[in-house]
């Protein structure tokens, strides 16, 4: 297959110990970085701060006790860093460096004199990593649930003490982190006074799917409280044992930037090598076909090795006796056995699916649909779409399929009409020709087409091409003024088929139903065939905090566009970090199967009754007025839908992803079907590897919230005055209480009608 | 008491019959309006349109009976409107007409036909209506809930017909209408075609409570599809029997434009007139003390009477014989008892609280907070706070409490030195030297005033007030740096009793913590007085749908603040057409008593430990930074609190709803203790009928639904820095499945940082 080749994988590695000992000095870094590694993390402070905010808050209680008025005694205040504080000086090395703030503190906490220390901590922290060029901060995610709030809002703060500050929050992905990154010496939330002691919720443990959420859920508030900021992002620690699908692909979800790795994620092979077990590979590799894929952090796997001779002779010219002998004696080679394997890992990644390798840097990238009817198209969009390897197939099986069926019912020798619409540079009529060839089936071929400048090279290549061989007749015409085929010789002047490929992403998103309308009367109303004979559009909702993140942050560029308006309209994008909130019951081929549901569906040729009628109200002859205004002369062309998503796990909807199917031609005699999908559901049976659509998506203003076990009603309209179309989308939530159906919220109404499809 | 008059009361009545049987012409309108109504209601169409949409309906009928393809049939078109299908025309006296929208339509119909049908009639009657200058729509409810969004979306449309358009749907509180506006002929309903007849929901039948907010519900999804608009209103039927208070109070909060009072919902008292019932007449008083009061419906209480031979002979100067006879003759008084009976109610309502009296006007109308300490207030804002019957009474006890106090404590004859600070234009001093009289204990008395147009009057007050007797000290001065009394002759140079009145409606919102930290230093720091002595501020969540629309629909006037901004502002706003969404138990004396929790407290004076570290910090001497920027030097003033709210019944948070108390003096000798509070829940007992304080609110930028049964909670700051104080603010809703505790929704972090106070 032609195509874009596949792009080599790219993967930061970074040495992380929780335990620190040496001091990352640019020496540490030159050796990390000699090893293979990509990164370091450096701990900001040293013990020596832990022991002097220790003895702080030590005189401190000793003061408080000594009082009678314990309300009397302000709040300790912690003085600035000192140079025994903190082994970070400003380098430019600095930048392959990752800030570890101190794991000692607890921002959460209940007890104002430990929030209000740790605060202190951690905002001196913050300020001296930015001060010296570190702009990665690691932070280790809050301890108890119940102060979530008040340590997102810390965060919040330190997201704003530096324009380049990104703040990384190290989750678990259920339950507890495997590696406890504060393992040694005194927490302070161990020093919690009684009185502050967090009251125990009356919530029954091991209820299983619930809690497994838990960690997700703090993260969701941290983010709510921090309005989705970009620049904070998630360490997201890779435990033993991967959950369930359904919480890898929540995560996945999410704005992973680091992806810690503990010794103990690793399994050993035979030999006695780490190796990650096949789930933990089949993540990484997802994870690692996003855009900007997060970083691997192999934490306490092993200490940077010291210098080979040689990497010691290049960093400096003269190695002292000792580090020489060091360099033979003291090197195990098992040090970097993790990060050989996961070199190795980056070496041998699959290879990407068609159309990811096509859609490469596109992944969640927010375009415009096109609007081909008002816009007209430049040559190297004509060749991206033209490089499909499977739609232009079905198209040439569909008409061969159609001249078959023609053939066999109108039983004449006569050349069947087939007119391409909209023939752009023209692969249908390419197509139309080899299906005659090979059903040796005459054809009398049409190419029609307003594009001036693809009208050009039509003309050239009827002239140029064999296949085309001069008999092409090229129109240079808006389908809906073509007057169709002369009359000549009793040939009935009207096309047998009339094949187009006007589909959008959710089918009819590019006018297709008011082109073909238009055209309609030049298709011959006892035989005519269209290909694609009908269409459908299909929903299904899902969480995206990216392109919510990236919506939030875009600003209008389009000088007719408001800031609000970023809201009220669908965009295409190769949704890549995403998570579907309504799935069907997990198999074990495919746990995370879409609930996917049809809205509506067009198809052609429509009853000359509704074409008629539509065209006395354009004419004034009927005066009934349009719903929405105008004559009402498209109003066949409107539709509505209400669909109900069942939803099993908790999540945020941040929009409604849309795709379509289309039946291009269904034969009544062989009742062959030849189809092409987008619907994540019926792709792979339909059109496997057609890469020509990305999905639609359309956007929520604020994002809902959806509880376990709630169900999703969704309302769409597409809606047509005389002159444009456009959708209209609006998302209800509900829970079954017993036999009640409680409602729990509801989005706002979405319109694009002030920037909807012109026709 | 002195204080603003008892307004008038405002009560317009209309007349409606739901099968009005004479045309509505200028005449009837004449007679209506000679019999002492408002308005009229109109039927926009005849029953000859009916007839016309019926014939229409069926031919269609029979041509999709006759067609193999029930698809080809295009869905029927209506004629525009003919002179027989209305008897309405352009008319100045229109505007006293309510155009009433064809009853017998089904906008939410799942038969595609039949919403078709029904959506031509609704605009084609709206549409008329606007034309011919009546821009007041009433318009049926929808009839089934599962199309509701169906109907709503059709109803946004038709506001937007025309720029005047008001449209009211009638509902009823809860369950059916008692009167069915379309009693008689055929319901388009009826037609629905068997394939489209709706599923029946498999929910339970009279689950009471769940029940009784369907109508509610309906309603909320209809303005939230026409978002907040507000030329979308309620015309609310008030059934025989009232539901529940809580539901009462739900509809309250609602745009309710008319009031219809079928003939059914009235009681015949013992002489055979016409009455409501106690609780109708409560309900009523209410709604008439809204700002905007809405207008009663009378429904088929009886026709417009004749002329009077006296009206009838101003009306045209010859009367024809018939119509003589008519007036004597067919003239039942009983024709208008309701509407005299309404008179009579509107002329003898209650005496307004003395609150109300004084706010008139200012009901659900939002401010801006003062900022005391950036602007300098007028005289004429001293003066309305100075009409408050209660706050300087109780200031005058809470001095002369503490002066008898101090006497005892201090035992010596000297006089007590009192300092009010921030003295405006006096009352403080004035209460002081009465207390000083009332008491017999002597008094030096300061007071300190930063605004130079105050201290003008300050100082003529001296020269010329009888009681002030130029004994008073006038200093021009900001509190923060006076430098107290001069220390003569072994008198200590403080202030024994500090008065001020620096508190706003949410206690600490206009700096009062700041303004007397700033002023402590002039105190006698062992037996000094602070009045106040502390104060807390207190919040309750509420739905004020008023509110919310309100400033969806405000421009942003401040050029410094973003459209965004907006929603991140408290406002005080006397609160009247909301609803509190967390309430006590209803017992029979006050069934709608809010759950009011508090957020914090401050109290005075603080310890000088807490003062001398923060001087340090601002001074540079302790290098600390404070937590939100600069030097950290109000951080003793910073709070935060998370309260939990339940909330019975369902319904929509728009904001919080903030108050304050305060302890202006509690003497340890006496166990006496002065207080005030505009906290609803203990403003009756601790100072009933203050006025000087509106509550305030804090929007919600998306209001948060909350169902049946749900706990929500707030978080809240109130944060500091350097310069500024501010809130933040952010709501979460929760419900209990069994020992399970779900997150249902949240709301995004609120923050004023960006147009906090100054200090």
């Amino acid at each position: 297959m032609a195509g874009p080749e596949d792009p080599p994988t790219i993967l930061f590695v970074g040495q992380h110990e929780t335990q620190r000992t040496e001091a990352v000095t640019p020496e540490l870094l030159y050796r990390a970085q000699n090893s293979g590694y990509d990164l370091l993390t450096a701990p900001i402070t040293t013990s020596a701060f832990q022991s002097r905010v220790l003895e702080t808050l030590q005189e401190y209680v000793k003061m408080l006790n000594a009082s009678s008025e314990q309300k009397d005694v302000p709040l300790p205040l912690l003085n600035p860093l000192s140079p025994e504080d903190t082994n970070l000086v400003p380098l430019d090395s600095n930048s392959s460096l990752i800030a570890v703030t101190s794991p000692w503190i607890d921002l959460a906490s209940h007890d104002p004199l430990i929030a209000h220390v740790s605060r202190q901590v951690f905002n001196l922290e913050v300020a001296y990593a930015a001060f010296v060029g570190i702009n990665n901060i690691l932070i280790h995610g809050p301890i108890s649930s119940s102060g979530t709030m008040q340590y997102a809002r810390t965060l919040l703060e330190g997201l704003g003490m530096g324009p380049y500050i990104s703040i990384n929050v190290l989750l678990p992905m259920s339950g507890e982190l495997e590696q406890d990154i504060s393992a040694d010496g005194i927490h302070l939330s161990e020093l919690t006074r009684p009185e502050y002691a967090e009251e125990v919720e009356d919530v029954e443990e091991g209820e299983g799917e619930t809690e497994v959420y838990d960690a997700w859920e703090t993260w969701n508030t941290i983010r709510t409280v921090c309005n989705y900021s970009t620049k904070l992002s998630i360490a997201l620690e890779l435990p033993r044992q991967l959950p369930a699908v359904n919480l890898q692909s929540r995560w996945y979800s999410e704005p992973i930037r680091l992806l810690p790795l503990p010794r103990t994620s690793f399994w050993r092979n035979g030999k006695g090598f780490p190796v990650l077990s096949k789930q933990h590979q089949q993540y990484l590799t997802q994870f690692l076909r996003l855009r900007f894929p997060p970083w691997v952090l192999l934490s306490d796997v092993g200490a940077v090795p010291s210098l080979s001779n040689e990497a010691a002779a290049r960093a400096s010219s003269e190695p002292t006796p000792a580090e020489a002998a060091a360099d033979s004696n003291e090197q195990p080679l098992d040090l970097i056995q993790h990060l050989k394997y996961m070199r190795h890992l980056q070496q041998s990644q699959p290879t990407r699916p068609p159309i990811e390798r096509f859609g490469q840097g596109y992944q969640d990238y927010m375009q415009s649909p096109l609007q081909p009817l008002t816009d007209n198209l430049e040559s190297i969009t004509y060749e991206v779409f033209e490089k499909d390897p499977v739609k232009y197939e079905w198209y040439e099986r569909a008409i061969a399929l159609a001249l078959k069926d023609l053939r066999e019912k109108l039983g004449e020798q006569r050349k069947v009409v087939v007119a391409v619409v909209g023939a752009g540079r023209g692969p249908l009529v390419t197509r139309a020709l080899q299906a005659s060839r090979s059903t040796g089936i005459g054809i009398q071929c049409y190419a029609v087409e307003k594009n001036p400048n693809a009208h050009v090279l039509l003309q050239h290549r009827n002239a140029t091409d064999p296949l085309w061989n001069k008999q092409v007749t090229v129109v240079k015409s808006d389908m809906r003024t073509w007057s169709g085929p002369p009359t000549m010789g009793g040939k009935s002047g009207k096309v047998d088929i009339l094949v187009s490929e006007l589909l959008g992403s959710f089918a009819d998103n590019e006018l297709s139903p008011e082109c073909l309308d238009g055209v309609q009367h030049v298709l011959d109303p006892n035989h005519g065939i269209n290909i694609p004979q009908s269409y459908s559009a299909h929903l299904t909702p899902i969480a995206s905090p990216k392109l919510h993140g990236d919506l939030l942050g875009r600003a209008s560029t389009d000088l007719n566009m408001t800031m609000a308006e970023k809201w009220e309209l669908p965009y295409v994008v190769m949704l890549h970090q995403f998570d579907y909130l309504s799935t069907v019951q997990p198999s074990a081929e495919d746990p995370r199967t879409p609930v996917v549901q049809e809205a509506w569906s067009f198809w052609h040729p429509i009853s000359t009754n509704i074409l008629d009628l539509a065209k006395s109200r354009a004419d004034g002859h009927i005066d009934a007025g349009g719903h929405l205004g105008g004559d009402g002369t498209n109003e066949h062309n409107s539709r509505s839908c209400k669909v109900t998503f069942r939803c099993a796990h908790r999540g945020v909807c941040h929009g409604i992803g849309g795709y379509f199917e289309t039946v291009l031609y269904s034969s009544p005699t062989s009742g062959q079907k030849i189809e092409l999908s987008t619907n994540p559901v019926t792709m792979a049976d339909k059109s496997k590897d057609m890469i020509s659509w990305f999905p639609i998506f359309f956007p929520l203003k604020t994002p809902i919230y959806v509880p376990d076990d709630a169900e999703m009603e969704v309302s769409m309209w597409r809606q047509t005055d005389d002159r444009k179309a456009w959708y209209e989308w609006i998302v209800d939530v509900y829970i079954r209480m017993g036999s009640r159906r409680m409602k729990l919220g509801g989005s706002d109404l979405h319109s694009c009608r002030r920037n909807g499809c012109l026709m």
